[in-house]
C-alpha cells in the first residue's frame, strides 16, 4: 500500500483552488489508505516566508487550517493529521540532511531563486526550506507526495537526498514520487488570469469558509465572457470564469441550464451567477456549518491534533532513530 | 553568576593543546561555577566536516571524548556535561534561527570560506554550522563562551542572531561574549610550526591519552634549537619546542635544570627530552589511569551522560518553549 505525505501551509483560510486541488483529494485518499495517508500542517515552514508570516497570527492560522480540513471532510480518526512543530523529529532529521545536501543544489531551486530575488536580504530559511521538506516526507518513509507543479523540483531534490543518504549510510529511505494535483492548476482566480492564489490578494480568491454573502459580492462583479456585451448576446461558458466555477460546483441539470442558457442568450450573466451561488451554497454551507461547530469546540480539535501528533511520532521516532544510528551518533 | 557554554568536538583523542587550552580551564571553571558551567560534546557538528568524519567511529569518538574530559578532572556531578545529539532542542532552536539568519552573513564567515574553498561540493551543513552553534549557546542563555581565535567570528554571529531574535519576537536571549582560550594558540605542534592541530596529522600532536612510550618515540625525533649542532653547543630553551613543552609540564626545579643545562650545554637534548618525558608522565599518567578505569566501567560514563542530558534539557526545554511561543507556533 502506498504511503502518502502531504504538507498543508497554515494560511488559515483555504480557497476553492486549495479545496478542489488538494483538500478533497486528501479526503478521498484517506478513505482509500487510512493511516497510510499522512497530512501535516507545516507551520515550521511558515516563518521562511517573511511576507506572509506574522508571529501574532501563526497559531490561529494553524488552528483554522486544521478546522478547515476537518470541516471539509478530513477525518482525524481515519488518517494521520497533525501539526509539524508538534513532532520534533522533523527538524532533527532535517539537520542530518543539511549535512549531505550541497549548497549548490539548494541555490539552483527555482522557487528559491524567485523568492530570494524579491528580497533585499535572503534568510537562510528560504535556502534550507527544501531540506526541511525532504525531512517531512522521508521521516514517514512516504513514497507518494501530492503536490502542485511548483513543488515538483523540491520532490526531485527529496529523491536525491534519499539516494545520497542511502548511499552514504546504508539503505533506509524510499525515493518518493510527486503526484501532480492537476485540478489545482486549472482553477482561475476571480481576476480571470492564471491560478487562484492567495498571494494575488483576497479579492481574487473565494475562501471555502468565506461567508456566502461575501462570495456573492465577489461573483456579482466578476468578469464573464466578453462576447456578452448586451443581455441578448449569446456567450460561451467555456470562455467564462463563471462557467469554469460551474464545472466545479454544479450538478449536471444546472450545468445543462447554464450551457444552453448562455449559448442561446436564454439566461443573463446575473442569472447564471445566481445559479452558481446556489451550487456553491450546496457545497460550502455544510462545510461552513461543520467549521462553526468545530470552532465552538476547540478542545475537540486540539485533542484530535494531540492524537495526530502521537500517531505521527509513533512512525517518526523509530525512523529518526534508525537514521541517527546510521549517521553514527552515540546511543545511550 | 556568569553561565558558560563550551562545545567539545568529538575527535576522540584530545592532544595537549586541547588539554592546556581548554580542558584544564573547564575543570577550573567547573570548580567556580558549578552547574552554571555547561560542557557539550558537539557530535551533531561532526558530520559537517567530511574530511574528519566517519560514521563508523563517531559514537566511539564521542564516548572517548567524554572519557578524556572526565579523566582530566571534569566532574559530571559538579558541572553539566552531555552529548549534543541527546538534547533534541539544539536542532529545533537552530531551525528558528535559520529562519532569521541571512544567507549572506553565513557566506561571509571566514571558516566557511576556508573549508568550502577546499571542497569540490560544499555541503549545506558547513554553511549552517554557525547557526547550530548559536543554538547550542543560546539554548542555555549562556553569556560566556570560551573559544579559540578561529571561533570568535561565529560568536559575533551568535550575538547578532540573539539581537535579531530579540528584536523580531521580543527580548529573551543574552548576547554572549567570547573569551579567548589564549594558551591554546601558543602550543606548537611537534613539527615546530604553528599551533598543535589534529588536522596536521598524528605525528605532529601529543595525545593526552597516548601511551607514554609512543609519546617518547615522538619526542625522541622532535627538532630542538638548531643552534645546538654538537653536544657541546649551548642552546636557548626559548627557541626550542622541547623548552615550550617544559614550560607547560615541568615544575620549577626541573625548569631551572633545563634552562641552565641548555644554555651552558650542561645537558644534552636527549637528557632534556627525558626530563620532559618525566614531567609529562607525572601529569598524564594519572589521567590515563582514570581513563582506563572509566573505559572499564562504560556504564558509569553512560549514566553520567544520561544524567547530564537530563540536566541540560531541564534548562533547554523551557528556553526552547519560550522561543517557540514567541515565534507563534500553536501550543497544544
Amino acid at each position: 500500500m502506498p504511503r502518502v505525505f502531504s504538507g498543508i501551509q497554515p494560511t488559515g483560510d483555504p480557497h476553492i483552488g486549495n479545496y478542489f486541488g488538494a483538500m478533497k483529494n486528501y479526503v478521498k485518499l484517506g478513505d482509500q489508505l487510512g493511516k497510510n495517508s499522512i497530512y501535516c500542517v507545516v507551520d515550521l515552514h511558515a516563518p521562511t516566508n517573511p511576507s506572509a508570516y506574522d508571529p501574532k497570527f501563526l497559531a490561529q492560522r494553524t488552528f483554522e487550517m486544521a478546522v478547515a480540513n476537518m470541516a471539509a471532510g478530513l477525518d482525524p480518526e481515519k488518517v494521520i493529521f497533525f501539526v509539524q512543530s508538534h513532532v520534533p523529529e522533523h527538524t532533527q532529521l532535517a539537520w542530518l540532511f543539511t549535512v549531505i545536501t550541497p549548497v549548490g543544489e539548494l541555490e539552483r531551486m527555482t522557487q528559491y531563486k524567485d523568492k530570494a530575488g524579491k528580497l533585499e536580504s535572503t534568510p537562510a530559511g528560504l535556502l534550507m526550506y527544501p531540506v526541511l521538506q525532504a525531512a517531512d516526507i522521508l521521516l514517514y518513509k512516504a513514497d507518494t507526495v501530492p503536490v502542485g507543479e511548483d513543488q515538483v523540483q523540491h520532490i526531485e531534490l527529496t529523491r536525491e537526498i534519499a539516494r545520497k543518504f542511502n548511499h552514504a549510510f546504508g539503505d533506509m529511505f524510499p525515493e518518493p514520487k510527486a503526484v501532480l494535483e492537476k485540478d489545482a492548476l486549472r482553477i482561475p482566480g476571480l481576476d480571470g488570469s492564471g491560478k487562484m492564489s492567495k498571494s494575488k490578494g483576497e479579492a481574487t480568491t473565494i475562501g471555502i469558509l468565506e461567508p456566502l454573502d461575501s462570495i456573492w459580492q465577489k461573483l456579482r462583479v466578476a468578469p464573464t465572457d466578453p462576447a456578452r456585451v448586451r443581455r441578448t448576446d449569446p456567450g460561451d461558458p467555456d470562455k467564462c470564469l463563471i462557467g469554469d466555477y460551474h464545472k466545479l460546483f454544479s450538478d449536471l441539470p444546472t450545468l445543462e441550464t447554464v450551457y444552453t442558457g448562455c449559448r442561446t442568450a436564454g439566461i443573463g450573466c446575473v442569472d447564471c451567477k445566481k445559479l452558481l451561488l446556489g451550487s456553491m451554497t450546496q457545497e460550502l454551507a455544510p462545510i461552513q456549518e461543520r467549521a462553526a461547530a468545530l470552532r465552538a469546540d476547540p478542545d475537540f480539535v486540539r485533542d484530535a491534533l494531540v492524537q495526530g501528533a502521537k500517531e505521527a511520532r509513533a512512525i517518526a521516532q523509530p525512523v529518526f532513530e534508525e537514521a541517527r544510528e546510521k549517521v553514527g551518533f552515540l546511543k545511550l
